[in-house]
């Protein structure tokens, strides 16, 4: 298509390379980095700043935060959640992560034909809750119903308003050699949780999803004046994808103390019968705040106050002498790990 | 779900009448709108006005309107445009009907394993070509991968942000005894296209899509102070749906002649060779717009120098004296003819 004025854009995918999508372009490894780079690149305009989580906009004396994400995770229900508040959690997260406060949600289902409607209902009903947790609104919406067997039950895209009310600039460009880096909670019962129940494993303690909103952990944060440098939240890939990313578009090294990563012994269990390392298991209530080492205690305390961040702790710091752009991990036993992005998944279809 | 002070929400689907969703669900006609309805009233807050397109937020000193949408046509491809112009072109419509004009789009993709890459290229690619030509930026996406046979190519959620820069109030309460209604253009052609592409009917003349972007006639009437009182496109369910909804809202009688609404032979064939009413097929870049009778001529000379409604008139006019919340159609012969909502749909998935 061209406009008259000789404007075809071009896509620049790996056409030669992958001939086709593949589940793994939707893991959260680097596949999927690949992809999401070529077709933001197809619609990056040279003013806006590209972000991780959601764009940053000016719009007359405001500066709002503009997100989306689609959900597709199967099942629609697991233990700490399902599909509706995932996507009301999963934006409200990203732009959260934008240090932003959100306040309206935009809601898209597409349904399956044969979906029952008492299933709708349930999820209709969990994302107002949701909703009402976080403190916004969904305030308009779309319906759309394909042919059965052209859908899986509910699918969600969510697209979400926050304001952006401190002038502090958050991301990964802001991280400096000495930040603190701050783990929110535990890791890895998300994408555990989902993948119980997928395939019928029974644990002696039920795996429950972390699921939940974020905001007020990270308003208090910005509300207390803490420099933040960069936030996070630890979705698809993990806290390994997302830390990984953050040093390269840094150019910084990070290191982190294995020892120091909440992973609780029902997930750790699970990950050893399942063959995943939970450095890499998605969660959808984690995230992870870049402070000035200075700041770091504080800044727990404040994360602290905050049911959802009770257990935040310091996992690792920033330097500048190490090897720029690489994650490294003293384990356990002392020996040091590099941290690398995954090509594709461990799991798919869990958010 | 409960937070703890008692708030429990509850979806009032039509559970009983209904117990699974239907494609009908989908289709722009009154099962359509009894799920709509039921879906947001579970999440309706008091302060905001139900908007059929889109939510107006007042945030600091600035009017926003809010949108999504979620496609799902078949074929991705057809003539006259693709799912990815049709994603563009149906959010910044949705934007245009809410009166503002749009600014920042998101894009969310749902892509089924097995999809070419050369497929998803080129629907980015119009994707940006479309937001060019509408003066819309895509800001922010993302994109979830499900398994082969879970999917159907592509789906495509947009949401959209434009900022609304008059106080005027624009809508079917707006709606006055004398207006006049003005259509943008002839109907019935994108239905029609999908429709012939989809059963492989081949005609004399190629029906093209009217998909379009409409923000530009709309801020020229705006801009050049029309007292527009109501805008609505003809998407779903197509004229028809649209009157009648403004219609009951407005609860006034809108006369229509049959005379006055173009419809091209080409169009006119097919839907006799299909047995359906041009008046009830959905386009994607044709309006109506209400103004005072006096206002008629001038808003007809603004819309007729923009390309996409150079073909605009008057179709009819609300009166205080007709049967209220009813849509009459003078008819060519002379009879009058009540329109009413399908219940269903005659095409499934044309958007």
């Amino acid at each position: 298509m061209s406009d008259g004025n000789g404007f075809t854009p071009v896509c620049p995918l790996p056409i030669q390379e992958y001939p086709h999508v593949l589940l793994a372009h939707g893991g959260g490894g680097r596949l999927m980095h690949q992809l999401i780079d070529a077709i933001a690149s197809t619609f990056a305009s040279a003013e806006l700043a590209r972000r991780h989580d959601g764009a940053a906009l000016r719009i007359g004396d405001m500066r709002l935060a503009f997100t989306t994400d689609a959900f597709v995770v199967q099942p629609l229900f697991f233990p700490g959640g399902d599909i509706g508040k995932l996507a009301v959690c999963g934006t409200v997260n990203d732009l959260a992560m934008c240090g932003a406060r959100p306040l309206y949600l935009s809601v898209s289902f597409i349904l399956e034909e044969g979906l029952s409607m008492e299933t709708l209902g349930r999820v209709v009903a969990s994302m107002q809750a949701a909703a009402h947790e976080a403190g916004v609104e969904i305030v308009t919406g779309d319906t759309k119903v394909v042919d059965r067997g052209k859908g899986d039950g509910i699918f969600i895209s969510t697209a979400g308003i926050g304001v952006i009310e401190h002038d502090r600039p958050i991301g990964p460009e802001a991280v400096r050699p000495g930040d603190a880096v701050l783990l929110s909670g535990d890791i890895g019962r998300h994408g555990i949780a989902i993948m119980a129940v997928r395939e019928g494993l029974a644990f002696e303690t039920e795996i429950t999803s972390d699921c939940a909103p974020l905001a007020a952990p990270v308003l208090k944060l910005l509300e207390a004046g803490v420099a933040v440098h960069c936030l996070r939240d630890l979705t698809r890939g993990g806290l390994a994808a997302a830390l990984v990313e953050i040093a390269q578009t840094a150019g910084l090294h990070i290191q982190l103390d294995e020892a120091a990563i909440p992973v609780r012994p029902e997930v750790q269990s699970a990950c050893e019968l399942l063959g995943i390392d939970p450095l890499y298991v998605a969660n959808e209530g984690r995230f992870v705040a870049f402070v000035p080492e200075a700041e770091a205690e504080r800044a727990l305390s404040i994360l602290q106050t905050e049911p959802v961040s009770a257990d935040a702790r310091v996992i690792g710091h920033v330097t500048a002498d190490g090897p720029a752009g690489l994650v490294t991990l003293r384990t356990a036993i002392g020996t040091t790990r590099v941290l690398d992005l995954l090509s594709g998944e461990q799991l798919p279809r869990i958010c």
